[in-house]
């Protein structure tokens, strides 16, 4: 666990002096760029460059070596390879600097020998409270009070300048590559870090330390492994906080970039879903690349929100009002008709072939009245079916007043407090918007892609704001604290191979509050007839030991038994099949057969990253190939369950259609929560947990648990992921 | 159905002869600017600029009227208003010119008023031989003679130069978009056409002209509307046999899509299904939006089409490695590793901290040695695992000599025979690829999309090429000619409501070859009883009327009946049901209860542009709610649907998984086969067909069908695309 220290942080990125440790007269070398960097971009606190040859570089006053120096700097840039590095890091830590960047490579990232010289340095320098970035760094740059500690080329590329958005990035190359998309974008970048081999700080360190910055309006990461989920957690409540935009780029998502990650960065793979899923507890934004990242925080920047899912399209194009519905919809937008008084004054302002409805064409009439834009967005504004404008501009040549359309659209969008998307295919329009503030793209399915993406966050915000009070803990039946009892009172069985029995298993979710199916636990034949007359009605019969996951499969459950002679039958001939697999420690449970419409699964995975995962969706025995589930971090609401239901294939079954009555939906999102609950108090004892089915009823019927599968910490790993509810 | 004769539509891209009627001296007029435009790129034919009031147009003599002319033109361009532009057309048509481009507006997009003037001129113009292309039309333009008759203004913003491209739109603004977009590609285009509200030429029409072409190889189409699907199938043969990709654009995808297309061109929604299903028929490769349209025309130009689906992944950036495998293995792209051998001489020739796998990453160690891609290309050239190459350069900057990279992978690219794309970034290094004829992306996404939109291009070609042998009419069980018998021989009952009793419908599907579940139509319970009997097995029992479409919602299904008492209580039970329902012609089908392992569903919809679509995909109750159904056009082979089949989520299902048998696929596929030769043979008869469930038996069980429904053409148009498969 990385030591956190606001203060050290903090100094990481205002520090009051800087050692350049390695640094050079040619600006070009790496020793020599951050000196030139902070001399350009006015860096007032003092540098120390460090050079045994030298007594002057670039024009600065050069020291032989640390010792030498008059004061003890703040932080400290190591630009010298090898074990010249390894004892400038020890030199720093000896004389109390607060933060070495390590520019330095041929740590972690070269393998074994690497990753331990690497782990004994930062150690020693955490032993003296000295906090590392990198190895194997690009630096810190910020661009706010001149501190660039990178040397990074691309701020030579593309001139910096000073604006609301912080970029931090595991990847050197991705920060500068994201950083040089902002600035073609116009969008000024005050923070550009690079945290490399993370021996120490972490990319959620540095997001908590802008966040602390008031001016920073919006922050954008570059992962390619998430290794602790708390620190980030704290970035993203700060955010929320604050108002600001956090967008991230997890890569490796595939399995294919997965490996390139580890051989990148030795990124350890996370489970992509839980990765979605923690992101969406967090109120993260997730951006698929940097280029989407780039789009999504520009239109963040120039604007709220959208408070909901219904553009308004304006084009002077015919086409692109097909295509921009078109890139809507398929993105869950919507385009709802304009309310028939703002059709009727547009129609007063716009010529007779135009069209009012949404989209709204203004055809080429914008060509004899440049200001059609400025009269018709006002008139659009207040209609409930604008939640958002896009704006679509492909023509705009000879005879169009572009910078009038701009000045115009700036000024609405300034006062409309929706969001406003300008789609502009020539880059000569594109420039005059984005000159006056306004988020640009190149088409409209990249449009739709950050509306639709924004839309998104506003309500992972709201969720999240109703989720501080939805989560109150409850009162759950059972006794929560036990969560996983020595000996199981059901059957009085160990359990062997790592998991419980079905039994057992149905045992403990049910003192955790989860309906489970009515049965009973039966030593022999007698007692299944017993139990089937006290239940009174037909049931199934299945051998169960802990030895057994895989029953069915055996021919081991027996359904809908409603005579004495089947359920004894059932019992003496699973009884020869278990002699026959040398299963002696079995015995029968008799449950009813429960009625319901729907079966359904719900599971739990132990992320060794994001811990306790939720998983709800369709079940059965085709649970797997079907892989129609969401995915959930507790602690999460009931709402929020039937929200992602919604979002599954199952979802258009439980609302009912084809005559069935809608589901029990609240009935499978409690169980879920209460599932939730107790995986979040058994994490450290179980491993892994599977209900299927989960039969849900007609609403107010409830949903029970048929089967289930328990799975201890210390079992074989053989139920990871890919068998998600797979029994 | 437009007249289509290939010598007028020669004269319209070739004209030696051209008049405009309205020319203007002021080249920003719309009767100016032809003119202009003819004069700027050498149109060797003569011009005869027609206007009363003038002697001379920008330095051409001009004459008074189409009469005065001393020879008739082969062309001639209409752009006066209104009245005036009816007379003219009639004029041009009375003195026999070949074609006329209608640039005026107010016709059909006005509403019924003006779509009956211009049914009316086209009429005339039909009656006299004279081709139409327009009314609202921008004109045509070809870079190859300078017969430029188009007023687009594009041309004057992005300086036109002949090449391999064309690109015909409905939409005139979007032809001059794509137009756009190639140029600022750096691509040649020579045919750059509009044809406005199409009352005679189509879009379609002009892509058979350009296809004659020999020097066209690649053509660009915009729709918003088919509607007709045969012409186009005829330029998509023409490609195929030229080995020209045909790439498209149809937008009004979606339902507000649609909606806008028919406020902007009139446009008649198609069911995008059909469309999809159509495009994949004819190797038509369907592109989203007209900038992927440009994006796969630049890799489409530049080289082969893939052969596979492996692409390797050579970058100078890890973290750009990572993006590229996470967007090729999105879209279906494989990353494959390298074989030993090649990864051993990559070895050789990288520093040792670069990868050799598959992404190779070979690191800023290209700074060091700015030939190293030139190296490295053909030692991966010839393996396997590269059916395709992604270079990635996002960091370019000081140090880098981009020129060489360009220049070695642009000589690599001639030579590989295997498509190379490059994803770069930054501008200036896009541009140093494409200066050297490479095919450059923004984006891993927009790269992964194009190389996985040219492999399926590649496969529906081999499809189509294996098609044209395996679509000899093979031998079909029962007389597939007689289509729909007057009298339905099994029940002897007419049928009601424009749709056949169940089993009237089973009785013809089975007369064309389909496999149905052994049944009888019984009268009553007696007859019920003596075929459970002769079944010898348990039986399902429904009751059968041309009016009761929907009977398992009233409860007039009996399933696995297997005593009498049982089949009788079912006859007389469902008989006071019906008896309750008015229902008094209804007899019982009695049918064995099949075995089987998966329910899926066939159907038809006679489409009223594409002829009969098939449908197959997952049945049972759920089947809209579930809607996980694939789409094809007969003529197909039982290959075809086996791929779609995979491509679908019930696909893991009939693949085999939890210890179930792989499904008898190939018996479903042949039951898809025959079921698109009796829609093909019906389709003036058979308005659409449901048969739900099919049962699908394991491998060499075969594929039954268990209920079945023909509705009739000139039913109630209840069962459109919305409820495919439901009954």
């Amino acid at each position: 666990m990385p030591i956190r220290n606001d203060a050290t942080l903090k100094q990481l990125l205002d520090p009051a002096s800087i050692a350049i440790v390695g640094a050079s007269d040619n600006p070009d070398k790496i020793g020599g760029r951050p000196i030139h960097y902070m001399r350009r971009h006015g860096y007032a606190g003092r540098l120390f460059p460090i050079n045994p040859q030298r007594a002057e570089v670039q024009d600065e006053r050069c020291w032989p070596a640390l010792k030498d120096l008059p004061a003890t700097p703040e932080l400290a840039i190591v630009a010298v390879a090898g074990e010249q590095g390894v004892r400038a890091v020890d030199e720093c830590a000896e004389l109390g600097v607060g933060a070495a960047i390590v520019i330095s490579a041929g740590f972690a990232e070269t393998g074994t020998a690497g990753r331990a010289l690497q782990d004994a340095m930062t150690a020693r320098a955490r032993a003296a409270g000295m906090r590392i970035v990198g190895p194997n760094s690009q630096g810190l740059a910020n661009f706010g009070t001149g501190a660039v500690a990178s040397f990074s080329t691309m701020f030579l590329e593309v001139a910096p300048a000073d604006g609301p958005v912080a970029v931090i990035s595991q990847s050197g190359g991705m920060s500068a590559m994201v950083y040089g998309l902002l600035r073609q974008r116009g969008i000024g970048v005050r923070h550009v870090h690079a945290t490399g081999n993370e021996a120490d700080v972490t990319v959620a360190d540095l997001a908590c330390a802008v966040l602390r910055d008031p001016e920073v309006r919006i922050v954008l990461l570059y992962l390619e492994s998430l290794r602790e989920a708390g620190v980030l957690a704290e970035a993203a409540a700060l955010a929320r906080e604050r108002g600001v935009a956090l967008i991230a780029v997890k890569a490796g998502r595939s399995e294919a970039g997965a490996r390139a990650a580890a051989s990148h960065t030795g990124a350890l793979a996370n489970e992509d879903r839980a990765v979605d899923a923690y992101f969406e507890q967090h109120a993260i934004l997730r951006a698929r690349d940097p280029q989407e990242l780039v789009r999504h925080a520009e239109l963040a920047l120039r604007g709220p929100l959208p408070r909901g899912p219904r553009v308004v399209v304006v084009s002077n194009s015919g086409a692109s009002c097909v295509l921009a519905s078109d890139a809507a919809l398929e993105r869950g937008l919507e385009i709802a008709p304009l309310g028939a008084a703002t059709q009727a004054e547009l129609a007063r302002r716009l010529p007779g072939f135009a069209t009012t409805v949404n989209p709204v064409d203004i055809t080429a009439a914008l060509l004899s009245n440049n200001g059609l834009f400025g009269e018709v967005l006002p008139v659009i504004a207040p209609d409930p079916a604008a939640d958002s404008f896009l704006i679509d501009i492909p023509v705009a040549g000879r005879g169009y007043d572009v910078a009038a359309f701009a000045a115009d659209t700036a000024s609405f969008a300034a006062r409309a407090g929706k969001p406003v998307a300008v789609v502009a295919w020539q880059e000569a329009v594109a420039t005059a918007f984005r000159e006056r503030g306004v988020a640009v793209y190149a088409d409209e399915q990249q449009a739709c892609d950050t509306l639709a993406a924004l839309y998104r966050l506003q309500r992972l915000r709201e969720r999240r704001a109703r989720g501080a009070r939805a989560w109150e803990p409850a009162a759950v039946p059972g006794d929560a604290s036990e969560v996983m009892p020595e000996v199981m009172p059901a059957t009085g069985r160990h359990y062997g191979a790592g998991t419980l029995s079905e039994a057992d298993s149905l045992a403990v979710l049910a003192r955790h509050g989860l309906a489970v199916a009515e049965h009973a636990l039966c030593a022999d034949a007698d007692a299944a007839v017993a139990a089937w007359r006290r239940i009174g009605a037909p049931v199934a019969v299945k051998a169960c030991s802990a030895r057994l996951p895989h029953k069915s499969e055996h021919g081991l459950v027996a359904l809908r038994l409603d005579d004495e002679a089947a359920v004894r039958e059932a019992v003496t001939g699973q009884a020869r099949t278990l002699a026959r697999l040398g299963v002696h420690d079995a015995a029968w449970i008799v449950a009813r057969m429960h009625d319901g419409l729907h079966e359904c699964a719900l599971g739990v995975r132990n992320d060794p990253v994001f811990g306790p995962v939720i998983l709800v969706g369709a079940g059965g025995k085709y649970v797997e190939a079907i892989d129609d589930v969401a995915v959930l971090l507790p602690p999460f609401h009931r709402d929020d369950v039937a929200a992602k239901l919604r979002g599954l294939r199952i979802g258009a079954l439980l609302a009912g259609v084809r005559g069935d009555p809608p589901a029990d939906i609240d009935a499978l999102a409690e169980q879920a929560v209460r599932l939730g609950r107790y995986a979040q108090a058994a994490q450290d004892s179980v491993a892994s947990v599977d209900i299927n089915p989960v039969l849900v009823g007609a609403r107010g019927q409830g949903a029970v648990a048929l089967d289930a599968l328990v799975e201890l910490v210390g079992a074989s790993p053989a139920s990871g992921w890919a068998d998600q509810g797979a029994k």
